[in-house]
């Protein structure tokens, strides 16, 4: 059985495991205080081309939300997210957790538009009664989004834009920004981020490290105190080192970027083999993550061979989901395209 | 320079970073699902000789605490902890950012006593007014203490005891536990501690781990939807294996044991080599940490080549912490050792 | 000017100030446990012919709403409302900053049936990943609902199956409850409610009082500890007595009911002088809230001399809300159905 | 029998049961934007001399508290308060229920000092490990104390210097306020107060209201959307104007001074008497709550015709509690000073 159903299915890129056995017995100072840390948040500044973030090694996505989210709100705000968004449906309501409600928009492609935001924002303020609902006070847009779709550089500038006009946050979830970024669509490069948004996360667990997200915040308004915010969440690694070492190893030489685009090229031509085949795509993906749309015969016979996803139904089809990954060889990756080339 | 300020400086054992590179290709299904967490969780049951309770693999020891905590308790109940409680001092407030307070006790070396409990208890509900405060509804220690120490058996049975007629849960904290049950002090048996308590941890990051905490609950009716728990509070890994491997090698062949005896054995040697010196030791620590007082001249004296931890003042001394651990080397103990008897 | 556009205009029931006054000068013990608040609670299980319930005193709807609910829920479960619910949309996110999702259904004309709830449920259970989503643990509706209309008996007691079928609780929010029990299409009677859910509010605010709602708890299971909850949230009345004093007025001779039913005859009266003009009514609301669809003109001219409730637009038309009340004088009603008769 | 236990056994001064009555039937709009509201609100005002800050009226204490402290705080931040401040203690854990520690300092007669809070302080961010700690960001003082003591005017400059060094807010609760005004220690004016504090209150259930605590808000940072955090915690009115009428008619001539003013003369003769008769006086109160140190006999003699509260024990003697209020008859005082004169 050969396993297309996620990108978190392997373990880590070699040269973290590599890295890990070589600094094992290494004494650090704990709590994201070591030299692997430092060292990780610079290179990423470099990347950046930016000395003014901050940025702060975290362990995973839904954590990494709920801290940079409730850290940013007051008590009476809440977040707008288009209704496919992680945080409105897929982390056991971590965000109401910490009092906030997601306000869901209803977006398109996996994707909320700056008019949409607009619409909702001034609806708010023109109702008489506005302080009988949430404050909509950030947006939350993930990059590439749940459907592996993509912003446009105008889309992220007008959301920009709107947010500013607004007074509220631009927060981007970046569980798989390495693929969003070496997609064929991509208008924009890894240092216009923080230019478009006040705080986002670049993932380390769905792109090649064991697990691990690295939290960027550009606003100053919302850089103050926040390492006593990881602490309160529970997610101060006590061997920080752990997230050091691997965002290290993936920024060292541009890794991080390298894999992913392999990954991508790899998804690419899964995509091709279904198109040609005529089978129709759920979605406009460019990015890791394909999502095909098969008869219940077509299923069941890559099923025979292959693991990959029940995203849902559609026209009486079944949405199937295909990720690549750092991790997916060419070997498995011929099998899976000799075996859609001989669906019927 | 040598490290003794902490039980985390290293990385993990090797027979953990051995086992992270040797499975790195498998395919496995995420969020704790796979295997390898799979067989970790029989063999900690094995080790307990018990197959009734439930295990959860965790990040962290502060989150295993409020998830732990959090899903025990209904909004108007608090937890007992002593004063010097990780959970009351060192958390940043983590229980009461799910809304429920730590209520504290005095405690004696780091301990608290059933009497103690009984008269908290006894007093809230002889309050007329007690609907005003916080109901104690769970009694929290850590075996070892922060301060080292342990319970005897007698005294956990007899907060056993009064917790059960007093309707309280009984949650140990077992951050250290590998060292407190190595402790020549120690007269319980890990096969004990279902039947000591409602829910207990064992420590992971701090026995030779890279990180990772098993949660036992033991309280049937401690049980239900902890998965959601764990989700909602962002403490479920992607790659939730990493946990799984860990405390698959730890409980392998007993090795968790066998490394946290040796750990103690060389802090016992510590102990005994300021003792020797004619050093007063605060506190009654027989586990990995140690607490020497001394004299301003004393400790600048060993820093020239050993970091530890400032942990106080008392009676003009200074108490500074000595830890071993599954890292310590035989070299790095003996400079120690020498360094200590060459103090005047 | 005369004023339509709510239930809470006005001060109390003439009766309620004649006893404040009459009262004023008592002594009485504090926090609701004085002779007052007994009588009212014992008059309220007298006309429910019930014993068994608990009663609380509270101030006000939204108050009662998070209280009730969050005392209800562990921190994983959230609770279904129609998209109308007051919860919702009403209450600034009051249930999610306790901590819990509001889980919405589509509904129809303001109510949810026994089918959504069910397809929601098993959908929740059917999904791989269910604890990655907040768990269904509670049904909320409004009786009458948001938007004046009533459940039949047939569509409470599915609701109250269903909910018992899948281990859910199910909680009435009665804030208008008067106006629903006297309305014509009513088929339930007030003693019938504990049988049909495990919680309800018996509304006073809109229904005669100064401020005040009066809590059911049926269901056993939630009934333990409920008066810390209420001092937790801050609503333990110092001088409880002013919410005794209420409800006893309101239940002394059956008051809450006449007043009620005196007001949803006037608000008929005012639904009967629309249609008569040919003027359509959004929803079927036979209660004390009327909502026509009014063109502008019709509602400029209205304005003149009245104020009533823009509640959005529908096919060009304005909603407006028109309410009556134990206030409504017949002669302003008068006046009203004069100015409705007059429109082109 | 007659009640001494506390300051809200009665229901309110007659002016406000007057005004209700009279103004029953107007007709005004909800929560809060009513013109009764209003003009208490200025009213307040002017009595301050201030036109900047900001009013609300709530309705009870704990309500109060918790709203105005969480609507301050960020997550990870505590208020400081002395131990036996209301809401360290007496609340329920309302303020943990919002997810802040209370953070706690011994005190002394009821009362924090500026040094303490420094030392605290400062403590906290000499630590290294400082972010595993709450941070200290608000103190909290009650104006009476809980022991009905008050402050200096140099202890409140101090507090004020101390907390603006120190980047911390200073609350004020003033439950009892206008018993602290009254007294013949009180050094400050009530148009002091918004350059003492950043917050404070002003107690209307224990200073002659049915309920209602009107809040001022001086900071301008802490008064952004403060309406929204209202209705979020339940505790916006329907009929707003019930706390605006009872605020009118306290603030109407000075009504709220001269009431608490006569409420201290009546307390003050109480301590007279007890002083006498060779009572001892726990504590320096010389508010409207007096406490005596009765021995078991002399308070089972007062017990026969007199209700006061058991406050604790201490040198074997029994600490009892007499309030007086606006409520307070000449006759009762009479009855109660010959029974202490009368006792042995």
């Amino acid at each position: 059985m050969i396993y297309f159903q996620s990108d978190y299915l392997e373990g880590a890129d070699p040269s973290i495991i590599e890295c890990l056995a070589r600094t094992n017995l290494e004494q650090s100072v704990g709590y994201g205080l070591d030299e692997h840390s430092k060292r990780a948040k610079e290179l990423i500044k470099e990347y950046l081309k930016n000395r003014c973030v901050d940025v702060h090694l975290l362990v995973g996505g839904t954590e990494t939300n709920r801290i940079a989210i409730s850290s940013a709100l007051r008590p009476h705000q809440g977040v707008l997210a288009a209704e496919t968004g992680h945080i409105a449906g897929h982390e056991t309501g971590a965000i109401e957790s910490t009092g906030h409600k997601v306000l869901t928009l209803k977006g398109d492609d996996g994707k909320i538009s700056a008019e949409e935001v607009r619409g909702y924002v001034e609806a708010h303020y023109k109702n008489e009664s506005f302080e009988h609902t949430v404050q909509p006070k950030m947006v939350y847009i993930s990059y590439p989004s749940e459907s592996g779709t993509i912003y446009s550089r105008k889309e992220l500038e007008d959301l920009r834009r709107v947010t500013n006009d607004l007074g509220l946050y631009l927060y981007i979830d970046g569980a798989r920004l390495g693929y969003a970024l070496a997609s064929p669509l991509c208008d924009i490069s890894f240092e216009d981020l923080p230019e478009l948004c006040d705080m986002f996360y670049i993932g380390g667990t769905k792109c090649g490290a064991l697990f691990g997200e690295a939290l960027v915040i550009v606003n100053d308004s919302l850089k103050p105190d926040f390492r006593y915010m990881i602490k309160q969440n529970g997610a101060l690694l006590a061997k920080g080192r752990m997230l050091g070492i691997q965002f290290e190893c993936l920024f060292k030489d541009g890794r991080y970027f390298e894999i992913t685009k392999e990954a991508v090229r790899k998804a690419l031509r899964i995509r091709k083999a279904f198109e040609e085949k005529g089978i129709r795509m759920f979605g406009s993906s460019m990015t890791n993550q394909q999502f095909a749309m098969l008869s219940d015969s077509q299923a069941s016979e890559l099923r025979k061979d292959f693991m990959f996803e029940h995203w849902g139904k559609e026209d009486g089809l079944n949405i199937e989901r295909f990720c690549t990954s750092w991790a997916t060889t060419e070997e498995n990756l011929e099998k899976l395209l000799d075996a859609i080339n001989m669906l019927k």
